[in-house]
């Protein structure tokens, strides 16, 4: 009755999670469609416009939920290495997005003769992705090859577990700061519907985005950190993974 | 042995946690003097100059030393009592830097006829402070007087907890975007040492700020996240302090 209810409590944050995650997607994809001026692949502002897109979406949203599927109380009894197969999808799908994200923040500097990796933004940014391309290898390297040390798999989970964490935070620190910036280049100059003081429509919709993405990324890690809720004996767990081959489990 | 050596993890993890902190200080310090003119408390630029100083120190530095306490091994044999005042009281005074650092920003901003309170930046920033003071006051209710009910402090305890770096988060997040958002206002105008993008001195000195107050934040938060340096008993600990007047304790 006390594991049905804890169950039901885990889906009830999980959905608030989700709504807070597919309201950061709608909004952002209203900014940079409705606000300035929708997408393309030229080099334009318009390219630039996938940046947000792409790192809300993929960096924050996806990468929310792919490090959380060991959480997930349905899936408790089943495979590890399937759930650590879609850990792995899920993640490099985030890091796809991520990384197109990248790619379209750089082609639009390149053109406009903006120099890239110069804010602490950027700084923030791009060591999040740069830990998160880490962070996969790594993990593929340990936890899905069988021919990895048992002590190393087992010296490295905790900082996996950690850094998987750290990432969010520092996607999230990324995220609020891209939006104050954006905000500032757009709207502190001439013909704009107004300065970011004066809260424009705008202003207040991109703030709004920036609260969603902390509200997010913090039921995420209520998910996350809370004892009920984590897979059971998962200190027993790394010892049998250990000494299973991990590519020929089923 | 073991648990020797984990002291010893510990207080080298600290050592580093405390490095980072103050490096933080003194590069907040050395900007605010160094490039930004110095400190008054006279409704000019100079009295905005407490601002990022008291955010740093207060809301980053000190509070981060200040929801470690009960992380310090030599103190598991201590009176969680005092433990519990020492928590609350260096709590107490980053939350009072806080409040100096956003009265410095509201004293400069009202001066300047700036709006308060536009910016996704500050949106994050008076939320965290905003939770921050009813984090302190809850606690203060729950845990340190003797009337609150037992099944209220149990549950409020992860709560607590959560939030407790959640806050921290929160202060990363908005301290980041405050870095960015101050280095544009300030670099991007005529007569600046050059424009952000160009990356002059203070820019370099002020991202490595950004830099280092979020390797400060992740030290703190694998501290406190590292299963073996909870306080042994943690359980234990919330039923018998349940059950204990904790005023009257030694």
């Amino acid at each position: 009755m006390t594991k049905m209810k804890s169950c039901h409590e885990f889906y009830l944050v999980y959905t608030l999670s989700l709504l807070f995650g597919l309201t950061c997607i709608i909004i952002v994809t209203t900014w940079s469609k409705g606000y300035r001026g929708g997408f393309a692949w030229d080099g334009s502002v318009k390219m630039f416009n996938w940046h947000p897109v792409c790192m809300v979406t993929g960096l924050v949203v996806l990468y929310g939920n792919a490090i959380l599927v060991y959480r997930f109380p349905f899936t408790w009894s089943s495979s590890k290495f399937i759930l650590k197969l879609v850990h792995a999808t899920l993640n490099l799908g985030a890091l796809s997005l991520a990384i197109i994200g990248l790619v379209a923040a750089f082609g639009f500097h390149n053109k406009m003769h903006i120099p890239n990796l110069y804010s602490i933004h950027s700084w923030v940014g791009f060591a999040a992705i740069l830990l998160f391309g880490f962070q996969w290898l790594l993990g593929f390297l340990a936890f899905l090859l069988p021919c990895t040390p048992l002590w190393l798999r087992a010296a490295y989970k905790d900082l996996h577990v950690f850094f998987g964490l750290g990432i969010l935070v520092m996607a999230i620190a990324a995220s609020v700061s891209g939006i104050n910036e954006k905000l500032i280049f757009v709207l502190n100059v001439p013909n704009s519907t107004g300065p970011y003081k004066n809260l424009p429509p705008e202003a207040c919709l991109a703030n709004v985005l920036g609260m969603m993405l902390l509200c997010f990324s913090l039921t995420i890690a209520w998910m996350l950190l809370k004892h009920k809720w984590q897979r059971p004996n998962a200190c027993e767990t790394v010892i049998s993974d250990a000494t299973e081959p991990l590519l020929t489990e089923n």
